[in-house]
Parts: structure tokens; sequence; C-alpha cells
């Protein structure tokens, strides 16, 4: 496999996978503050000094520390395509401050030494930390590559975006959740989608011939990486152009409906079925459902393969209090600031949660007893808290009992939210109880 | 020379080039109407059809008629960085529309027949146009690929906004321009600029040995096009790697000074300098100094090369009320919405023009007795009006004479102004005297 393919595929992997890459980590990192961007000064300079360097692609952007700069740089190393805010005057979030939070204790996962919630922001490598409670914003933070009118990459958190357009779609009555995904998209019907139901692949319960055995030089993963990248491909490459050639390759191994398998390629098939049913691709729907009538600060954006497709499965960047107002309409079930934007039903549907014993067979060990719905994660926790996550650390936590809404960006070291989760989930839960008596 | 390196030299130069391309065009290229690219259909369906896809690089994207498409999807197709507008609401400009524009009419240059502003819009190719008169929004028309929440390559108009830049660090007193810009780049002190002093820099006399012979496979331009190109090298390339690597093997012929020579490069060079001496590189001077003090509702972007660093001589995309507001800047002598954004003196320079004699020697021909300054293009006509210009019938034109600035973004087939400038520079006299008469 030419380098430059396997190089990219490392970059898409890194925004989407649930951990493979852990194991590139050393067994101690550099911490929070000696890895912070500006610290390291990357990029800084005219020209940057060669070590300092961040390019494309051959200084692996997305390894450890240097991802802790591109995170929030994306579009300068790749083709994006823009989610416009429109051109009106944004829609202010209110603020309600509270400096108690920072001093809030909660006891780690597998840990007996307690932790504050100020400290659990340097033990996750957080770039932006927003919370709102009752509609206000109680807490804001940002830190190392990140700033208030910086963009970071949502990584997998895309998914559920693209699993809420579907949804919204299926409210409305444009796209059948039961419907056979090749009555939609013909060009699926050879495929292994072709016999799921949209809602097997809203829910990622297909069952899909793919790998991603790194070991393998024939993985699937290889094969959807060189076909996704938005490089010039080598003048000898005779594999699938773009994501929709690739979704049409991957075949079934099994039963659709049975387990839940995180697989990216479903949600770019999500994309492709919304795509075909609303004549619009992701990031213009994302523009027009979410970021126009939200009343968003920043245009968002979203990479591209090289046919201009969206990446739906893990290419969106955007600004922290932008996803807090997603975070925001979905917590208020569609209502936004005096309008509906969509039907109740679509965060009913997610909020209520998936196939636990699907997800069981799944094996994460942070989310006992959890599901995935709609391309979102449900905790099923005494709150019934749900979330959109994303590598290294990415989140929007929505707690439907405590009335609140949590986003952080972050850059950890290591990929698998199965290392943050520890010093994150009791953290979000004690934030919760904390900001609930106060109500 | 790798193909994909050529093809990039093509992109590059198209953004930038006052004509060589003209020859790449068939004797009757297809009418406005008929390359409206939303009637070409490119780019349209999930995914487009072969015959529909405009991709990187392969497809020569910047050939006409999908140019007509290309102009408002550059940073799909390349790294780009954003030019901040903030995040606070917009500043409107208010409007007076007058209908009576479009039935204005002139004589076009070498023509005995005459015809009307309407007219001039489908035979310009033009995609937008906004006319400000006293202030207020006049005219506005959107055509092909633009609309108000678009934005469009501004090619060579890039260079004023670099040069506009330098100016206001003169002014400031933080760039001398008398110096020798060896004093200010120690890296450029054995290329062709280190003797060259800022403002030849700025007025583009340096005397370069600099080819653009297209037929010449060592030609300079094709050295510099893969130097600049985003996309990553071949593995047996080893020239120079981004702008400022490429600029410091330019070398000298000729005096300093003496002549009018339009090379991009120049522009790059003083986006070089004014980087160094602000610590900004230009588009987060565009942000800080342009885009945010006036208002702008949209970002703008700037294309990169692989080392990050914007393309200052052909780089931006903006939205056309955007650099409308640039004009009025320009126009108001550095006053804006009740501030001062920079002193009276930068646009008075500009506004002064440069050297008609050394200009005369570059030979234009639609541009007689006109000159060069600061990156910006002066008519000396009788109205003092000058202009940033782009090819294929980018400009910004100011008549400070009516009150007037006139914002074009088009998608002419052949690239040189000299095609255009017939059925344009008339058109803008005509109605600048049909304003001031209403006044």
């Amino acid at each position: 496999m030419p380098s430059l393919i396997r190089i990219y595929a490392l970059v898409l992997l890194t925004l989407t996978s649930t951990g493979a890459f852990a194991s590139n980590q050393t067994n101690a990192p550099l911490n929070a503050e000696a890895s912070d961007p500006n610290a390291l000064q990357w990029m800084t300079g005219f020209p940057p000094p060669p070590d300092k360097l961040i390019t494309q692609p051959q200084s692996n952007y997305f390894s450890f520390p240097k991802l802790r700069w591109t995170v929030c740089h994306i579009r300068e190393l790749l083709p994006t395509t823009q989610v416009s805010r429109g051109i009106g005057a944004p829609n202010a979030l209110p603020y309600a401050t509270d400096t108690g939070i920072d001093k809030i204790t909660f006891t780690p996962m597998g840990s007996d030494t307690p932790m504050t919630w100020q400290e659990s922001l340097a033990a996750n490598y957080t770039d932006g930390l927003l919370i709102l409670h009752n509609g206000r914003i109680v807490y804001e933070h940002y830190n190392g590559c990140l700033n208030e009118t910086g963009k970071h990459a949502a990584m997998s958190m895309t998914k559920s975006l693209t699993g809420l357009l579907a949804e919204i779609l299926v409210a409305e009555g444009e796209l059948d959740g039961q419907a056979k995904v090749a009555s939609i998209i013909p060009e699926l019907a050879n495929s292994a989608f072709g016999s799921a139901t949209v809602r097997q692949v809203m829910d990622m319960t297909t069952a899909l011939d793919y790998s991603e055995n790194y070991a393998d030089p024939n993985a699937d993963i290889w094969q959807y990486s060189a076909a996704a990248s938005p490089l010039p491909k080598p003048a000898d490459y005779s594999g699938p152009d773009g994501y929709f050639e690739y979704l049409q390759t991957v075949e079934q191994n099994g039963e659709h409906g049975v387990a839940f398998g995180y697989r990216t390629i479903n949600s770019d098939a999500l994309g492709w079925i919304i795509s075909r049913v609303s004549g619009q691709n992701v990031a213009h729907l994302l523009s027009e459902r979410l970021w126009q009538p939200t009343g968003t600060e920043q245009d968002a954006y979203m990479t591209v393969d090289s046919k201009g497709t969206p990446f739906a499965g893990g290419g969106l960047s955007a600004g922290l209090r932008d996803l807090g107002r997603v975070g925001l309409v979905m917590l208020d079930k569609g209502h936004f600031n005096g309008r509906q934007l969509f039907s109740e039903a679509v965060a009913d549907t997610i909020q209520a949660g998936g196939d636990k014993e699907a997800f069981a067979k799944a094996g994460y060990t942070t989310l006992p007893g959890g599901s995935y719905r709609s391309m979102w994660w449900n905790f099923h926790n005494s709150h019934g808290a749900y979330a959109a996550r994303g590598v290294h650390g990415q989140t929007i936590y929505i707690d439907p009992t405590a009335n609140m809404v949590l986003v952080r960006f972050a850059s950890y070291p290591t990929a698998s939210n199965s290392q943050i989760d520890p010093t994150s989930l009791p953290a979000y839960q004690a934030v919760a109880e904390y900001l609930m008596n106060k109500d």
C-alpha cells in the first residue's frame, strides 16, 4: 500500500476509532501542561522551524502530542465544506456562571482517590468544556488550541448529528426506518447494507464483513481509507473512489439486527441515505436543520472525500458553544428559542436508547448496561443521560434529569474513551447532582 | 515534472495570471447562460455522475466551464485557513436600491454598439455584482455559483488586501517602506528580494529573473507551483517546500525600481514581510484589521501551502458584501461605522497611484496611463478611480469622485482582464456618472 494512503488511513481512523491506537502510545505520555500545543510552539514562526512543523501528511499529524494542535486545524490540512450558520446575528446564550463547580469532587472509576472537577480538566487533556444548566451557561473553559472563536474536531460526535438528521427525517415521514436500504439506495443492493433496514444502519446492528485488523495489509479498513482520502489517488490505484463507491463493496457477515457493532461505515451509509432522501448533503442538512435555526455563532465545517462528499462518520469541526446549542435543542426536545425545530418524538426516540442486549455483546467495560440508538450512546443511568461521543474525549452529554448539557472537546493521548471515561462519567454525574441541589 | 504538480501549477496560475491561459480557450466558449454551473449540474447527485464530477486534481477544475463552479468551492478542493469575522452580530449595510441602473447604456471599448448595464452582466460572466453609493447598496446581483451566503475566489484581489495590510503597517511605523527586504527577512538576503526595498516589492518594481514560459519545463513558474502546492510532494521531490522556501531561490535580473513587472511572488514576499513584522500571518491580519472591525457577515478563507502559509498572492475567497465593506473603508479612508480603522494616509497613498512611467513599460492595452501602487491598480481617469483586480473578472472598483464602490465576482472564460475590461471599465464610468447626476 502506498504510504500516503496508509497515513491517511491513520488520520481517518483516529477521527473515528474506538481505541485501536491506544497501542501507539508510550506508557507515560506528556501531561496536559507539558503537551499544550502553545507550550510546544507547533506551527509558530514564519516559517515554523522544521521541528515545529505539522504538515500534510508526512508528519503524522494525528500522533500525540501533535494531535493537540491538529484537532483545531483540520481545515488547514484537508479539503472541507462549510456548514453555514447563515449571515444573521447569533442567538446569545445567557450566563449564570457558578464558580463552585471547580471544587466539586468525585471518585474516578476504579479508584479510591477523590478528584476535583478542576483536576479532571487536565487529567482529561480538556481543550474546551461547557456546562449548560436550565438553559444558561454555568461553566465555560478553554485550553490548549481552543478558544471561544475557534473550532475543534468533533470526531465521531459527527455520527450522532448524522443520526439526529436521520431521526428528524423519520419523524417527518420522509424516511422509513423499516425500509430496506436497497429500496432507497439501489446501488447498495448487492452490498451488506442492501438487506439491512434503515433502523439497523442507524443503530449499527448491521452484520458487516469489515475488518479493522491493522496487521493485515488486506484488511477492509485500508481499502476504506484509500477510498475516502481526498488526496489525489496514486496513478496505479484502481479501488473504489469515495465513501459511496466503497460502501458498495462491503459484504455481509451474519444476521442483521442481532448485535451492536461500532462501524463508521454505517454512518457513511446513513449519510448517503439521508442525502438521497432529502436531496441535500449532510453539511447542507446540518446547516438548514441545526446551525441556522439555533443561531450559532460560527460556521462549522466537514472534511470531504475526493468527490466532495462530507464525512458523515467523523468529519465535523465546530465551536464549543455551538455544540452546546445542539445539546440544548436535544434536551428541550426540539424546542429552541420559541420555535419547534423538530418533533419531540425525535429526542424521545434517541433518549429512550437502543437494544441493551445487542449492545452488551460489544463489551464496552465503561458502559455497562448501555445502548446505542440513532448513533447516540445511552448510559441508562439513574438520570437517563445519553451522549454524542468521539475519540480522544469528545462529548455532548445530555442529562434530562438535571436539565444539564455538557460539551467537552479534548485531545487525550489515546483514542479510546474507555481510557477517559473513568475520570469523566463520574464527574458529569457529580456536577449534575450539584446543579440539581441548587434548583 | 509529475503531472499532479503540473496540474496544481495550472490552478495556481489561474488564480493569479494576467492572461497566460487565454490560449487555452476555444474561439467560441459557451455563453454565460449555457455555461451556468447550475444548468450544467456540476457536482449534483449522490454521488454526482462521472461526467458531472469536478475533483482534485485530475479533472482540471479551473478549466472553463468547470471554473464557473470551482470559483465558489475552492475549500472543497484544497486546504484552507479561516479569516475570522469574529462571533458578534454583523454590521448591516443599508439599502437604497436603484432599478434604473440596469438600463444605463455605455459603449464598450473598441465598439460602436452601445450595451446596457444589464447586458454587460452576462457578457462578463458575472457571478456577483454589488454597487455602493454614498454608503448604501444601490445594486446587488447574484448569478451562477454565487448567492448572498456564498463565497467566491477573489483571485489576485488578494494581493491588494496584502498590500493594504502592508500600507497600514507602514503608516503605523511598524514597517519601513525604504528598508531593504534583507533587513527584515534575512533569509532573503541572497535572493533578488534581499536588495529590493519594501516599497519596490509593494509596487512590483523589483527586477526578478522569473519566467512564466510554459513551453519551458524548467521555467520558474513550475518550480514555484511545485513548491506552493499543498498536496503531498512526490517521493523524489527535492525542491523548495512552500512559498517562503521558494522565494529564497529567486535571482535578480536587472535594476530594481525601474519597471513594473506583475509577479505574484512579490505578494508572497510581502506576505512574509508583514507576517515577520507583525507576528501574525496574512489571514490573521485580515481578520484583525478588516474582517472583524468592518462587521463582516461571513468568515473568509485563504488557501495555504503545505506548511500552512496563506497564499498572499491569490488565495482569498470571500462574500460579495464583505468585499463591499473593504471597498467602503478604502473609499472612506479608514473610517468605518464611527471608527478609524487605519490612518487616512493609507488610502491617500494607494489612491494617489504609483509610477506611471514604470507601469507603461508593461504594456497593458486596456489601462493606458495607469499605475500600480501597494498592489492596487490605478486608472488615473477623470474620477481618480482605482481597483483591486483578479483574473476572470474580479474587482473592487473604487470611484472617490462618485463616492461609489463596485465589487464584481465573475468567471469569465479567459483569465486576462484585458478581455473583460472593454465591457467593464466604460460601464463602471457610466454608472458612476449616473449616480453622480442623482446627487
